[in-house]
């Protein structure tokens, strides 16, 4: 349910307007003393009010470790960790009950949960749930690094602008460091403005747009995965789905595999470096669900925000009646560049789940 | 591992070249007598040498059921079901071990389990493993049937020519059952002829195509699912990838999401026949993880068929040095019409298991 | 590793000397309003420092609610639960790291976690960690009774004293509501009274003693488990042995029927106000792993609380040489009472888990 | 549910009727030669008809491999197992459907799967599907000798008559090698010869005896096993009520702990051959969960055989009625020495599961 993870576990809780949201994340090392001032930069990445594409409103996304580190060192007890909620407005949420948000979880929940869900602010399914994540996400990286493994994310795709894609054979720990140093991670920092203002004129336009994250983890050796239902592909995927708006989620060349021959989408093995290497990477970094040591690529496509400003169709639930519906409040008109530390968190948590302790 | 589902669980096992293959299924209602006409019908959907588009090899894929059933109904024990290898080559396969084939599991797998791997006919990792997925896939479908729950993919796509789609909002189980009436499944009967001119041209090219598959489930109720990590994306997806070569999977418009704006791919509610429901299914289905009653729509993107008859360039493993290679034997110049059974019997198994139980 | 159940699950955190212990409750009903007044009562029973057989520690074990409740009510999300650990003594622990407690987890733990292990207070393997389960037990409690299923244990035994054991084909939820009622549960007030005395007489000696609870569920359907590995005995079993100090787990007439015949431990069925019963109850209410609609019995062995005044022989893990040890602080010298309530909330917790949702 | 472990997973099925029992096992390494011999011997063990205290039947629990195996090695795929039934009798069951044998799973089974249940032999309830659980506990067994983990069990207890307990401080290898080579295990030969003449006795009667199985497991290192619910304890419980008549499990001094006075239960630390020991071994080899590297101690009651030939009071399902009930067919008077190697075997498959792979 709220769970990822088999022998590394994060539990994630909390609803947009609880007291508090947060996770308990088992089956870290003991001994390790995570970085916190780099932890609390990798969750700023992710959190709203930082920059002109993103909500202004201000989360102190401050989180407070309830159990499982002794003087900065996990002491091998789960780590619980809280964030309050502080800027909760206490506007009045019963109208959304009875006219949904299109594309929203309002309806959905509503059919599961009845009249008791939490539907202040989205409830359980708001995107700031994705900040716990990005909290056990961040401890599952410097973990990672210390396995020699880099992972990071560029935006792939803004509405119909595209960023250059690299080799996906030859991309390398100093391009993801170099992405990572990025407020906005594109490789072409032109494709990026493009994107910025493609972002700018969904706004202005009182809409949203969506895109593709792709992330990149370089340094996986080759035989992580298990066969069939518990391979990379599967674990990833079934992940990456939790994070809210993601609509689909490939590997390598992904859907555009369906177009080519297989004498153009079969990757040559060759000898690199006195290794074992393909010389093209259209698998993106795993066959038969186990990684083959060349750089893993995930590509993952996220909606435009359903939240927009302009007024929409819905039906008011109580009558039965066409109703209209104008959403108030800030929300992100993309919510992709938010999104890549969260897709960079998740990807980090499966794959250090999977890898054999170090 | 080689396990499906929680309730409703499949464990598949077997190799290409093993004595047999099979599956234990847990779990399904005791008293239910499966249809097994029809149970033989959709799994020689599946079974190669039946038409022009895939290998000649016969398989008897006849299943023997071994446990699980007393006078054709189940008795509440597991079902556990064996399908016996009888036509199996006993060449050698040393070689593969040696130069292994690019982009299968060749090469990972012996990463992973060393020499020991069974590399005969790619082993556990062959698409005959796919049998008995059919099997529990097709006493799924069955139950859901009673259900009211419809279930029918489409060829969306192969190399470069693509169906007509559906209007997602619309799908209908008429239009369903006349899907699966068809021997190769897609809504445009010239798109379908001009699919199978494009796997022939692949076949004489000596080379391989690859495509998507769309599967429908309508009748589904709303409110199945659970947030985050068990939603029906998260569950399904990472069931699908289990298929092998399938590369991406989206759900309803999927990656083409991320070019939209929040105006056009939210889902407006309607009212419609008395119940709410959505004027389009940009969405496929699912809202945050649980359904809103909409047709379920699930995009599989699959690879070419790895295994081409044109020579490839590989590693000779025990020299280091650049190997060519050219595969012998029988292969599908494109497995996506025989995956249309295996993406509806893990889209069915999957669905199943996540109902409650009627 | 921390987590208890399937459907129905509990994530506890914290340790002894953590800032916080604490839970996660995934999956219970939306919309149920938990009687809070009754659920800290229900707390109380396990608190220290209420009575004389218990430490006279104050813990304010006040559960402070995170998420998953508005006004009163679950909302579908999961409900976070934490306890400030506020009476924390900040002596040196660093002793027992070197010379570790006979019977603790001291030394078991530095083996598994090395020297980031809490050791303060016994970290996550104290006893205090069971007020996150009396919480979320006392929850499902609540919800069983709506079930009409009633939850109580009495102390079997205390060092050689027994009480009167009860007809376990004849036990009543009566029976079970004046246990509820007692301050020491015991059918025998008279051995209750030895009982006590026999907790002060281990007091006096700076000496424990252990004892034996046995946990009653009355009002169970039959039908309730799984076969084989998943029965309602293999799932209590594993669930019991996780509150510290138990070393055994027995159903119905449990180790003695090693010593029956056949013919005597046989429960010959009846029919029973209309309905199918069994004359005796050896069995303890399952048989096969499913439930068989009598009262459900338990029995939980205790060990006598490790911590003891009196020295005693460990060895010095630096030097490797034999040393005394004397355990400072105020421990309960039977834990036996206080971990009535825990049986229960465990009980309780694993049965709602396996019921069908009502 | 059909279910046992995590990384090494056994899913056993069958009825004691159906074609076939059988059972399949993930997660062995691969590269592993079993000893078929030995595997077969293993069996033996179980298997009834080798004498006079166990049924005549003639079982030929052959064990057929499916696949997993090439050229007698494991391969990474699962191992799939089948016994064929041939032994079945076909007489009438439906007697029993409306006349409930006591202490049978024969009433439970109908309330949970209905009329459909297989009735025929005691169906999935069958201790026949023990054999599938000694095959995969004979390869753990095997792969455990490698680690240097030695297994076996004596019986400790039949009717009145108890084994010499050894000193579960002390227990060697040796000592369990010798244990092995026993038809009838147990270190007083004496109370052996008391044992058969008490199961004798209760043949003669018409009726049957309990008893109560020890499991040994020397070599184990320590820091194995998880806190609270993954426990070796909680695993090894869960685990070990999988097996038909188990009604109770302990771990070391067990419901004897109740007892005994702290003072008199604790395990002092002392320093042995170089490496930290426990002067006694009270806990059975696990403290918090967790080993110590002391002998883990497992004691298991077995209930006298239900099937007794015996008249015993029953209902009639279908009068409600009182009725009188003969079992016809052969059974064992004391299941407990045939239960020996099947404790032997859930004992390896659990503990194995848990060791970090070697």
């Amino acid at each position: 349910m709220n769970t990822l993870g088999n022998r590394l576990k994060v539990t994630v809780f909390g609803q947009s307007h609880a007291p508090s949201i947060g996770c308990v994340v088992e089956g870290l090392p003991a001994g390790f003393a995570p970085d916190m001032e780099r932890l609390n930069a990798f969750m700023a990445r992710r959190a709203p009010g930082r920059n002109g594409w993103s909500t202004p409103r201000q989360e102190r996304d401050k989180p407070e470790i309830l159990s499982g580190l002794v003087e900065g060192r996990t002491c091998g007890a789960p780590v619980a960790m809280v964030i309050r909620n502080s800027d909760q407005h206490s506007r009045d949420y019963s109208g959304l009950r009875r006219t949904p948000r299109p594309s929203h979880a309002d309806y959905t929940a509503t059919v599961k949960y009845g009249e008791s869900y939490d539907i202040r602010g989205g409830g359980q399914f708001s995107g700031r749930l994705t900040a716990p994540l990005c909290f056990a996400g961040g401890l599952a990286l410097q973990l990672l690094e210390r396995q020699n493994v880099t992972i990071a994310a560029h935006i792939d795709r803004i509405a119909d602008i595209s960023d250059t894609a690299p080799d996906f054979a030859r991309v390398s720990q100093p391009d993801l460091a170099a992405l990572l140093q990025k407020p906005f991670p594109v490789f072409s920092d032109e494709a990026g403005i493009k994107m910025r203002q493609a972002i700018e004129a969904a706004r202005m336009d009182c809409d949203s747009v969506g895109g593709v994250i792709r992330c990149f983890a370089v340094g996986l050796p080759a035989g992580v995965g298990e066969p069939m239902f518990a391979g990379v592909e599967n674990r990833l995927a079934g992940a990456l789905f939790g994070i809210p708006a993601v609509r689909g989620v490939s590997f390598g060349t992904g859907f555009a595999a369906a177009g080519m021959r297989g004498s153009q989408h079969n990757d040559p093995l060759v000898m690199e470096g006195g290794r074992v290497a393909t010389r093209t990477n259209h698998a993106g970094g795993a066959v038969g669900g186990i990684t083959n040591g060349m750089p893993l690529v995930v590509n993952v496509a996220v909606k435009p925000t359903a939240s927009i400003a302009k007024e929409q169709d819905t039906v008011d639930l109580e009558t039965g009646e066409p109703a209209k519906l104008v959403i108030h409040g800030r929300h992100d008109p993309c919510i992709v560049p938010r999104a890549v530390p969260v897709v960079e968190a998740v990807t980090a948590l499966t794959l250090l789940d999977m890898l054999p302790r170090g």
